[in-house]
């Protein structure tokens, strides 16, 4: 099937799931949930062939882990549509139904987006997560997922279609585009005739790439430079616990911090207790001169340490002035996700919540915290950290936009 | 100065304007606007050279009129900044501050969205316009006016920049683009390293161009190929006011009635009337076959008439069979601006504002009113046709983002 004629029915379908009510799609939910579950054998021998092939070319553990799938995170996967079928559906609520003195009655309803395409890379569970969502919220889906996955996601999609169909509602509202080359990704950001929302999930690469080359409109997600200011105030053993936490307790996420911002007055007393604590996980410091010629085991750091993600047992650290100084740097290196200071005093609380520009800015907690299910959304796509639309963890409401309606009686201007 | 040295400048800036109180940033507005009547001898000289070289060019008439600038034009403009005054800041609210299960209170705050480019063609009191409203929001914004207005741009963003200098506030809040090519533009739109969106104003051309090469998020604002559909019930005394306002009433807009569906059930008795009635102001329509069976003057449609935005005395016209049928080529052909429906029949009309996909979908009433002033914001920089983030007229709020504020007190994970 060509591209354009997935968009076709991808926006046919849509035009039906945008007249579907919550009862409808929560029982699409549970067809593909218990489709799932029984695809499980189909599903895992398909994961084990796309396993061989990227152990046989060599895959690192890390990714390997993420690929591989088991009975459990088969079940996982349908507990998240389950999960997804339980909550608050957000399209058709009318906001702020107002009268204007013509008498016309203007309100603003919330409907479904349409038609949204998720590019990501090898994680098979964001086949059937990205659908759930879409789905509750009235969209249609076109997947492109990451070539090393193609026999698991192939076997997934079959699944929740075949689901869908035994609940009698469209199977095209979830396709999974075959062709995986970047060529076929290329087509697909520019089938702004059809789609309405592009989310990236994956890697800086993949984000830049489709930020840089969609025409669709692209919700960019996930990477995360950020920042734990310690302010001259801060409590000792708060700040260890919630770096020690924010640092080590998942490397491979985009709330995890990365770099550390330390007032110089308390530099010569918190920076050898930060050391012992960072010590019990082997995390690798990077510090500025003056860190440095504190604790001179800490390796020097570059430029380039300040605008890194490492996703990695590794932190850059260095000594500000003031608080000012602190957000200064922050709003030069971070990448809008996730910052927070530790602090009692409230001035300089109030001022870094206000002046740090971030989708979400703490005061005396970890970063790991930016997360759909911490936010109390249930569930997320992703993490937004641009600007327009939804910022932070993005839920149902996100795949979302509103329409006015307008009821009338013969108004003419 | 490099654009580069201006999206730096804007950036800066934007610190700046995202800390100010309404009561700063109105003094600003107020200033401006007295600067500008101050100015008014300085920006018709300008303003006139414009006028001349264009007239030498043999620009149109139509185009002229919205370039030339009068006394009363100025006041206008200043006016328009005083009335932004006096609108409600929408910056700094909290909605929602939830408190989590485990103490955190999660808040959502409206903060500005950062630096705004306007690429726009030559109204040059849009110069005016967009400066009120993105400062009253707190945004710095880099204007790209249309190379005819250069002159009257400059005067205008001079006397502007001087008024917030007279508040002591930072004059680089507006910056105008003083390169006017093409190639200035398309690097303003590879700017995404400083610009947070950016709005085209003008021509379908234009926005075209600037969606397809923007690398920066940009809200979609403008063409509308509006269209009313006449069911078979409706009054034919309001239908024909509502087409006939709709149509003529202006007609180079984005919500005039560019297309007329009618029941067919209906034709014979309402074609004649509604011929009568466009007469008045030498409406040309263009009919498919069986209108033009019925009516023999108007011109027969062809296929490419149901895409068009004519924006002039011209409205194409389609039988159709129901209000399926109606909504499923409105979905088809239009730009998702303005539909409306006229009816007495309680189900069609909840069918149409279900099923229509538009910004602004109405029942009984003129597709004239998709206008922010009407729809009681106060002001609008512009009227979005896309669906992420803005969706009909834009106002302050529009302009804005969020970012959630956390307050805890040692959360880990």
């Amino acid at each position: 099937m060509t591209l354009d004629e997935i968009g076709r029915r991808a926006k046919a379908v849509s035009r039906v799931l945008n007249t579907l009510g919550s009862r409808e799609k929560n029982i699409g939910l549970e067809e593909a949930a218990r489709a799932l579950l029984d695809g499980e054998e189909e599903i895992l021998t398909a994961n084990r062939a796309d396993c061989e092939r990227a152990e046989a070319q060599g895959m690192s553990q890390g990714l390997l882990d993420r690929l591989r799938l088991t009975p459990a995170r088969v079940q996982a996967m349908a507990d998240g549509l389950l999960q997804v079928a339980s909550l608050d559906d957000p399209v058709g609520e009318v906001l702020s139904m107002k009268l204007r003195p013509n008498g016309l009655q203007i309100g603003q309803k919330r409907v479904p987006l349409g038609v949204i395409g998720m590019i990501y890379e090898a994680r098979p569970n964001v086949t059937a997560d990205a659908f759930g969502l879409c789905f509750k919220s009235g969209n249609a889906v076109i997947l492109k997922g990451g070539s090393d996955a193609v026999n698991s996601n192939k076997a997934i999609v079959e699944c929740l279609r075949s689901g869908l169909a035994c609940a009698g509602l469209p199977e095209d509202s979830l396709q999974l585009m075959e062709d995986t080359s970047r060529d076929a990704a290329r087509e697909l950001m520019r089938l702004n005739r059809y789609i309405d929302v592009l989310i990236p999930r994956g890697g800086a690469g993949l984000i830049k790439t489709v930020v840089e080359n969609s025409r669709v409109p692209v919700i960019e997600t996930g990477t995360g430079n950020c920042h734990i200011y310690v302010d001259e105030t801060a409590e000792f053993h708060m700040a260890l616990d919630i770096i020690f936490n924010a640092k080590t307790q998942r490397i491979g996420v985009c709330n995890a911090c990365e770099s550390l911002l330390v007032h110089r007055k308390i530099a010569k007393e918190f920076l050898p207790v930060l050391k012992k604590r960072l010590d019990e996980k082997g995390v690798e410091v990077r510090g500025d001169e003056d860190a440095c010629a504190i604790i001179p085991e800490f390796t020097p750091a570059t430029k380039e340490d300040w605008g890194m993600e490492y996703l990695d047992y590794i932190l850059s650290l260095k000594l500000v002035d003031s608080v000012e100084e602190a957000i200064s740097h922050i709003n030069t290196y971070n990448t809008g996700h996730s910052e927070s200071i530790i602090t009692s005093d409230y001035f300089n609380a109030q001022k870094f919540l206000n002046e740090v520009d971030a989708a979400a800015v703490y005061v005396n907690a970890s970063t790991r915290f930016t997360d759909g299910e911490e936010f109390g959304f249930g569930a997320e796509i992703g993490i937004s950290t641009q600007k327009l639309h939804a910022r932070g963890p993005m839920g149902l409401k996100e795949l979302t936009t509103t329409k006015y309606i307008i009821y009338g009686d013969g108004q003419i201007r």
